[in-house]
């Protein structure tokens, strides 16, 4: 029987006054998504933030990242050691699991933070590669038990009484010569601020958000995932049979969520927008957990016909390491009251699924469903 | 103005009274779906067989592979020059990008081979690394023009008049070290027969059939893609807006079929079957292009709730090198007249899409909607 944690939130960092805001302690918030695709690189102000406790007042100076476990020599890190290494810089999106889980609980209630489409956002990372860390540790075989590699953080997290927050990624994404696993000090050319890790953090490309952890303090290679609560007892995806009555049966019989999905969200205009009939441009973002996207497609007539979006995305020579989001736009013609529909293909002819109920799922994670903000109209409408 | 090419079918190897013929010269089959998933391991004989144009008759002893383009040292291999490397044996699926095509033609007509959905089939092949062979060759680097590998078969085409049957990859599926594409000359512990390729053919792992080249005569190391038919004017997956007059302008902004897209179907019971009502046992397999397959499900009720499937899945260390095929089988209870639906997600979230009309395209590739098989029921019926 345990009373409500009480954590200390009064030395929280100041915030723009653009987020909407889900939670104030913990601080949860994204950007209105009109301001989100404005620019590729997210101004760091701007970017999403999701936090489970109190932001940790950490020193550069003194700050240590441990690496620990199947290793033949333990380490102590500090950030000058850190950027002995040499620098990677990485554009990489974010992307929240819960991310449009608002669609989700219009469907049925869903349990966590009532994000809509804005719990994403891409930055450039700089830091060294977790491979060369490891590498200079010693890491050992799989036959020796170095299969997992766990991050653990120096918050104090409200969901699991004050444990810090901790996360696992397969060995193999680490150690893959285009895996790009950062332990990034640095955020879009700046080091990088309280709320998004200062003064390290890990950067997962392609992977959800959940699993770069933040104030980074210790590495642990080990042969089973993590054991963490946000590794067990969260970010999981179940079948839209699971509820709260049955789904204690379910939590190890599912894997926890590390890629990302297929997806894509119209940021300009927002649901609900009154705009002038007549053309009017659409734009908003795409993404496939490192898979280039094929095609970003628009519909005005419920999915019976798509018009080809253009695409702004990086160019890459090695396949599946698009980590950044790409940007689309396109400029349609609408007469009067309209459902806009966009989806997105990926490299691998995935296509998005149309509709949010056949992927409802307790926790509200990985909706990818077809992104439909409706649209009304006036000749008097600014947009 | 070109006359109807009249190419040589005098010398077709037999085959099994088990296939379902698409067509006779060239020589397309499919084996009947309630025998495609009898076994995990397909054997040589029901595995289906798809051509371009008459299989060539080539003799491993005289037979060379040519390894030419952007190399060091250009090489001319016999089968056992090939046998000299070390030898690498892979399980893998190969999917034809027209399976299950007959489901799109439902929708509006489709062109190509009328597949149902048994243009896939899960094999044992053995063979060398292709990339021992370019590094022994002394491949380039991309900057000097190693991008792309292409391959060119020993056969003659319909499609082309009578070009040989090419296509190419980039060079980074070969060059990865979990990438696991052979030059194989061993399908299911046995020299490849005639059909499959005999003696040495390409298999990529994870990519569409089309990109494993059967009777392998050059390999050309490039720094564009193939500019033969099938990899520029074929196997390209274009929005359901584009048909026959607007095509043209297409085929050079979508880009050609590669990785796999996720994918299920139920093999058993057929379409249309008679069954008893009470359980009744459905079956069948998945796979997503390297990709672990995170759940099957299945409903009786269009898609409201879903039941888990039992998975049958190779164990791997390397996350995205699950290139067979899995199997999947639940018991459910059946009362009268039903669809049953499957559909797969797989290890990054993503799930099959629901329905056909919305990924609907002109060249009927990549279908991967949900998997709907009705049933009847009566009491005499034998399942
Ligand atoms: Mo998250
Ligand atoms: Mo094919």
């Amino acid at each position: 029987m345990s009373a409500k944690l009480k954590l200390d939130y009064s030395n929280e960092p100041a915030r723009e006054p653009i987020f909407v805001v889900n939670s104030e302690q913990p601080f949860n918030a994204e950007p209105t998504t009109d301001l989100l695709t404005k620019f590729f690189i997210t101004p760091t102000e701007w970017f999403y933030v999701r936090g489970h406790g109190p932001v940790p007042e950490l020193s550069a100076a003194s700050h240590f990242v441990e690496v620990e476990g199947a290793v033949n020599k333990p380490l102590r890190l500090s950030l000058e050691d850190l950027r002995s290494f040499p620098k990677k810089i990485v554009t990489a999106v974010l992307e929240c699991a819960g991310n449009r889980r608002n669609e989700m609980s219009v469907i049925k209630k869903v349990k966590g933070l009532g994000w809509y489409h804005g719990a994403i956002s891409n930055a450039v990372w700089g830091g060294c590669l977790l491979k060369d860390v490891l590498e200079a540790a010693g890491i050992k075989s799989k036959a020796e038990g170095a299969r997992h590699v766990e991050f653990l953080g120096a918050d104090v997290c409200e969901e699991d009484n004050g444990t810090a927050y901790g996360s696992s990624i397969p060995v193999d994404k680490v150690l893959d010569l285009n895996g790009d696993v950062l332990l990034a000090y640095e955020m879009n050319g700046e080091p990088l601020t309280r709320d998004h890790g200062y003064p390290i953090r890990v950067i997962v490309p392609g992977y959800i958000g959940a699993r770069s952890v933040k104030w980074l303090k210790r590495i642990v290679v080990r042969p089973d995932e993590s054991q963490n609560y946000f590794q067990q007892r969260d970010y999981k995806l179940f079948g839209p049979q699971v509820d709260w009555d049955t789904v204690d049966q379910w939590w190890d019989r599912a894997s926890p969520i590390q890629e990302l999905n297929l997806q894509c969200g119209i940021c300009v205009p927002q649901a609900g927008a009154l705009v002038k009939p007549g053309p009017l441009t659409v734009s908003g973002y795409a993404l496939s957990g490192g898979r280039r996207i094929e095609r970003v497609e628009v519909s005005l007539d419920g999915g019976k016909t798509w018009h080809v979006t253009e695409l702004a995305q990086e160019q890459k020579t090695v396949p599946n390491t698009y980590w950044a989001w790409c940007l689309w736009r396109i400029t349609v013609d609408v007469t009067g009251p309209v459902e806009i529909i966009a989806r997105a293909w990926d490299s691998a002819s995935n296509v998005m699924p149309e509709n949010v109920a056949p992927i409802w799922n307790l926790r509200g994670v990985m909706n990818n469903a077809w992104h439909r903000v409706p649209v009304n109209t006036s000749k008097s409408a600014k947009l």
